[in-house]
């Protein structure tokens, strides 16, 4: 299943995909709630994609967790970097970004005056929907709600001199997410893409995680308390590149969709 | 004003602080709503200190902001440990815990099973009590509703080994808050002082800051939107320590009070 939230004129909702009933495509069935609280009743109103906004699927209540250096390519070109050392961590390396920096599917990414280096990294992401602490990684997937596409945004410069890097990725807008959740994905061998107009910059497979996602929620379990909302960004793989003004950074995550936003 | 949220036996409500109506101290004036939201106007009810258990003034919905390496003592201190370099930022270093990680006064920090060395670090921490986007050093203490005493618990292992801060001071349990907020404090010369066992590890004052706190809120403001709830940690002064379970730690900062927690 596909999940949505969007803005339609009277109010921000929630809504599964369908197919239209006049055809041509798909259209959102309008839920009553939250299905991730509420389950899956519907309003009976429906609406045409072009009646709407889509928002972030999920705005997480807690925290946005992520993990660093987790394809082996990236952690190559990573290398280079002052203050990045050379090897793949042997446990997923992992840092915080906060709910503020979270923008849905077509808004902006807004370069601050404190950085003159913004970076895409095009990520799958998990949703957590189930309370998860010290969770076994044979059981760690019955916490996963579903799956959403996710841009790491980073300030490269400020993470080079920062060296903690929750500023440089925690900035405003430095988290797009969506365009929608979907709980159902086979997660062996899932194309992650990102294009920048319209060039392929980064393409991976899940294959290529360093640390599987169910290594990474039962590690972040034995730290954290992972609640339901809570958003697990899984790494970037080789081909992160500047974004300039006016560019369109798009990632596509194989069976969920395409996240598109400009850069301002 | 000196401003409490608190269990009693029906309901967690937020209070203020007031003389005891028949002597003997001070009791707590329930107020209708949490004050930073909803004001001052009290439901009449009135509760002695022993009828009710202190929690966290404040659960952030959004963020825990702490900055790294603010006192000098405690950089000169840091220098030795393995990949913390021995200069003071110029720039507020920042870093995030998440809001699970939050306790409150006579809570127990938990040492997790990943940790063999967990560590106090008492500090200043700053309450946000109003939207703050790029406001300048000399507009920030409008945005500050209070202040309170925090522990940024570290495990100072895992600090070390991932580089990365997020986990070694996120983990559950790892954020002591309290016991109150207090709404006027001179900011000037303000005494943080940290105990273990009723002996003291850590004392300084707000004079030997190395970023001030107006800088410190201007500064993250840059980059974060700060939410009403939001708390920023000022940094710790030299002393920081091993707990072992069974102790005791006090922090005490002039004219809030004192947060004391037991390790387990």
């Amino acid at each position: 299943m596909r999940v949505a939230r969007f803005r339609t004129d009277d109010a921000i909702t929630f809504g599964v995909f369908d197919e239209a009933e006049h055809g041509g495509g798909e259209e959102l069935v309008e839920l009553v709630a939250d299905p991730m609280v509420a389950g899956y009743e519907t309003t009976g109103r429906r609406f045409r994609l072009d009646e709407v906004k889509l928002l972030a699927p999920v705005i997480p209540r807690s925290k946005i967790v992520c993990v660093g250096k987790n394809y082996q390519d990236h952690v190559a070109e990573m290398a280079g970097v002052t203050g990045i050392g050379d090897s793949a961590p042997e446990e997923p390396l992992l840092f915080l970004k906060p709910n503020t920096s979270v923008i849905g599917p077509d808004d902006a990414i807004v370069r601050p005056a404190i950085s003159d280096r913004v970076e895409h990294e095009g990520e799958l992401a998990i949703v957590i929907g189930a309370i998860a602490k010290d969770v076994p990684e044979s059981e760690a997937l019955k916490y996963a709600y579903g799956f959403t596409c996710a841009n790491d945004v980073t300030a490269r410069d400020l993470q080079i001199s920062d060296g903690q890097w929750a500023r440089a990725k925690g900035i405003d807008t430095f988290c797009p997410l969506g365009p929608v959740i979907e709980t159902d994905l086979d997660l062996a061998d899932v194309r992650v893409e990102t294009r920048v107009n319209g060039e392929v910059r980064q393409s991976a497979s899940t294959r290529d995680l360093i640390h599987s996602i169910p290594k990474i929620i039962a590690h972040a379990s034995q730290a954290f308390t992972l609640l339901p909302g809570d958003v697990i960004l899984t790494g970037t793989p080789a081909g992160v590149g500047r974004l300039e003004p006016g560019d369109t950074v798009e990632v596509e995550v194989q069976g969920i969709g395409v996240l598109r936003n400009t850069v301002r």
